[in-house]
Formats: C-alpha cells, structure tokens, sequence
C-alpha cells in the first residue's frame, strides 16, 4: 500500500511522539484524528491543526473508519488496548507503533490480532525529549534521527514499504531493518543501559552542591537523568534479560578500569583511552 | 597586586589552554609572551596575535623579565620545570598554573619555591574541549565556565585577588574558592568519574556498527570518550585515593539499580527514577 492523501489516519495517544507524529504527517498534507484519554490533549492538538478531529471514547465505527492506525502509547497500555479492540479494525488497516522495545511486545501483538487481513509493522522512532505530552509536541521532533522496523514472517512487503514510506515523510535520517531481538540488544546497550549510568551517577551522591564547580562533562552524562520513571521502569523490565546482559558487560569493563587506576597499569589505562579515542570518532556527526 | 596593562605576562605550555588564555588575555590588552616547546606554535601564536613574542628554550634573563607566569603543561612536568628553574623568576613574580588535580601539586610546587617573595596561586579553569594545540585556542574558550582557586596558608590577599582578576578577565561564570583537597574529591567526581564511565561505554562493546541507531543518549554520555590518554592517565593516578572513591561509590548504586531490575523491584527503580530527575532539575542551564 501507498500512503494517499486520502488516506484516513488514526494517532491512539496523543502525548509527546503521538503529537509529533500528528504534527508532521498534517504538515505534509495527510488527514490526521486522533484517539487519546483526556479532552485537552484533543483541544491542544485541534488549535495547532496537529489533527483534524479526536475522541476521548473508543468507538467501533470511529476506529473502522482509518486505513492507518498509529499507537503512540506505554507497551501494557498497547497490548491491553490490542486484547480489548482488536476486533474494531476494518479489514486492510495498517497498524504502527513506536514502542522502544520489541521482542516481549511485537509477536504478541501480532498473535492477538488474528486476522490476517490487519497488518501490524512493528516501529521504532529513535527520538523523544526531557519534556512529555502534546503540548511539547513538535512537527521536527524526527529530522535526522533514526527509525527502526522490526518486522517478522508476518509481515508483508507491502506493510514494509509502508512503515518506510512513513520513516520518510517523518524525515527521520536512517530508516533500518533490524529482527526484534536484535533490535532489542541494540536497545539495551545504546539507550536503556546510557540512562541506567546517568540515573545511577545523579542519585549516588548529593552533587546539588556541587553545581557551580558543574564542566560540561557532568552536563552531558546526566541530561538524560531527567527520566520519565513509569514510562522507563516498564521499559527497563520488559528487556530485562538483555538490559541486566548489557549492564553486566559495561560493570565488567568499569572494574577493569578501575582496577587498572588502583595497580598503577598506566599501559592498560591508556590502551583503553585509545580505543575510547577510535571508536568514538566515528560517531562524529 | 592589580593586573596592570603594563605587567608582563608568560604563558608557560601553549596548548590549547595556554593559548586560550594568551588569545583572550592580549585581546584585552594584556601583554602576553610565551614559553613553548615548538617554534611552530610560536610562529602560529605570533601570527594570530595571541603573543607579542615567545622562546622555545629556557631562558634566566626571559624568565626574570615578566611579572606574572602562568604554567599550562601536563602535572608532573611542571613540577620537573619548577624544580629545575624556580630560581630564575625575579621577587615579586606571582605564578598561577591549570592544573587539573591539586592536592599532589600545589604543596609540592609551593615548597619548591621556597622564596617567600615569589607566590604560587593554584588555579583550575574548568573549560577544555576534545581537541588539542594552539591551533584549536579560541580567545572564549572560558566564557560562562568555572574557575577553581585552590590557596594554601602560604597565599597572600594579594595574590588570591589577582587569581579572581585573571578569572574574570578570562570571563568566567562563577570564580570560586576552595581547599586543594575538596577540589580533588569535586573534580574526581564531576570530571575524572565521568570520563572513566564515558571511555568503559566505548571499549566495553564494539559499538561502530550500531552508528545508525545510535540516539542522542549514546553520544552525549561519550563525547568525552574522545580523550588524550598522556593527560588523563597522569590526572587519574595524581588523584587515585580521591578517583577510587568515587568509582566505587558509582558501581555501588549502579548495581542497586540492576539488582532492582533483575528483581523487578520496581519501587527502589522509580524511587531512583524520581531522585535522579529532581536532583538533575537543579541543574539545568
């Protein structure tokens, strides 16, 4: 399938990545509603034309009317609402989500709907900020990040073709294939185990104090510590085993550091510093 | 005393630090000379008004000539130059340096002097970036950062005052005054942990192959991977009782955050959560 102007498309959870989407798919031209709890988030998103029109109440004949739905909500929430409504999708909906874990969410999904004329194509938008609901939603929030489809045997070229068609509208820069489990490896390490460390160096020690003595290197390794705790700690436990695999692997290499500094092995401290040094010049925008 | 227009300054180490304070000292009309291994930075430094002139090799009658020396090199050769020369200033010379780490410095440098005519301030500019020499100096590189003054019982007023002088010349933010040994512990926390937990990020997993997914998490907690192993290994191990410390302190909570998780202790997790966002709020810009 194309994605049409024509094409009706449906956002379930307006908050701050639902909005965005809103934003820049009405940006583009395409005819965005949305679905979502609370009735400001629908008066927000109408005044800023993110949307053409909402509901706070699933309807059967609302949701049967999009060709596209888009779920924009916590993993339990989804599969919960999944389990509840499945039922509601007309035949040949496109379903999205932007879930930040795969594996433990994505073959449920796909079981729970049944119907193999409703394709689920699993999606990950790889951006967010410090700042949460519609009312921080921007229509750029996607430009030159990256977007990740996890697809599986259930999936057909066409959903594929969709879920990238979408990557692309978004503007995000890298539109990937990853397999769910690999998805959720890379997950673990790139951005679950950086908020465990920045979590973890912000309530080790009362450095409130220590603000006005603050270089940018504090800056940077905690401005992630601004965290959404229900959002993460779901997260967190629903990649557990490879989170925990992540984890132990970055503790393991601290310690050799550590141990290195205490023994006085200045050629181990270095080598490290110059592995540092390479890998991360790659990352160089 | 007062920074006059017509002191003579010399910038010992005309690095990037060196040369920034050179840069940002002669364009507001400070005479600034320097003392450098290499012709070349010399030449540059010249060519880009950052000096009125400098010497590549040790020199009594040069040395003697100025009224204040501030010393840019790496900890333990500035501890070998002032060993080596320190009777080469003339009386009344005050002597600031950059060093990082301070307490296995600053009692030893004053010592060394002996002549209680010539005054050593210990300073630390916190500003640096991940690039190297006079040729990456930049005149605002201590704009909005902080600057650490470290005196002992051997200081004088005077020289304290002329430290906050040269500070607030360079235009930094916030000019503080602290004991060499508080400065230690601060910095092996804001500065020397973060760096340590930066490059074990990098080295930890070959991570060149996951660029395209990377986030902004993932950059951020390593932009300091990018780091000059001769520097940091000699800073690391001049403040290790202080460095140890505060890595051990770090893999404490981190493990609690991961035996949280492995035992879906979800309470100690959001417990964490909430500090670690509170805490972080007050140190937004």
């Amino acid at each position: 399938m194309k994605l049409l102007k024509k094409s009706k498309i449906l956002i379930v959870g307006l908050g701050l990545i639902g909005g965005s989407y809103a934003a820049a798919l009405t940006k583009k031209g395409y005819q965005v509603y949305a679905l979502t709890k609370e009735e400001e988030s629908i008066e927000f998103a109408k005044a800023h034309n993110y949307i053409i029109d909402g509901k706070t109440k699933v309807d059967e004949e609302f949701i049967s009317s999009f060709d596209i739905v888009i779920f924009s909500l916590y993993p339990k929430i989804f599969i919960s609402w999944m389990k509840e409504y499945h039922t509601y999708f007309k035949e040949g909906t496109y379903i999205l989500d932007v879930t930040g874990v795969k594996g433990s969410i994505v073959y449920e999904i796909q079981d729970i709907i049944k119907n193999d004329k409703i394709e689920f194509i699993p999606t990950h938008p790889m951006a967010g900020r410090e700042v949460y609901g519609v009312q921080n939603a921007k229509y750029d929030l996607f430009i030159g990040a990256n977007y990740i489809i996890t697809p599986t045997d259930k999936n057909t070229k066409e959903g594929i073709e969709l879920a990238k068609e979408i990557g692309s509208i978004l503007e995000f820069k890298n539109i990937s294939i990853l397999t769910p489990e690999k998805h959720d490896e890379m997950i673990a390490f790139l951005s679950q185990l950086t908020h465990c460390i920045a979590v973890s160096l912000m309530t080790c020690k009362d450095s409130i104090h220590l603000k006005e003595y603050t270089g940018d290197s504090f800056r940077d390794l905690t401005r992630i510590a601004n965290i959404n705790e229900n959002m993460w700690s779901e997260l967190f436990l629903m990649n557990k085993k490879e989170l925990l695999a992540q984890m132990d692997l970055f503790i393991r290499e601290f310690e050799k550091l550590r141990d290195a500094i205490e023994s006085d092995d200045v050629k181990t401290m270095k080598d490290m510093m110059r592995l540092s040094t390479k890998r991360r010049s790659y990352f160089n925008k």
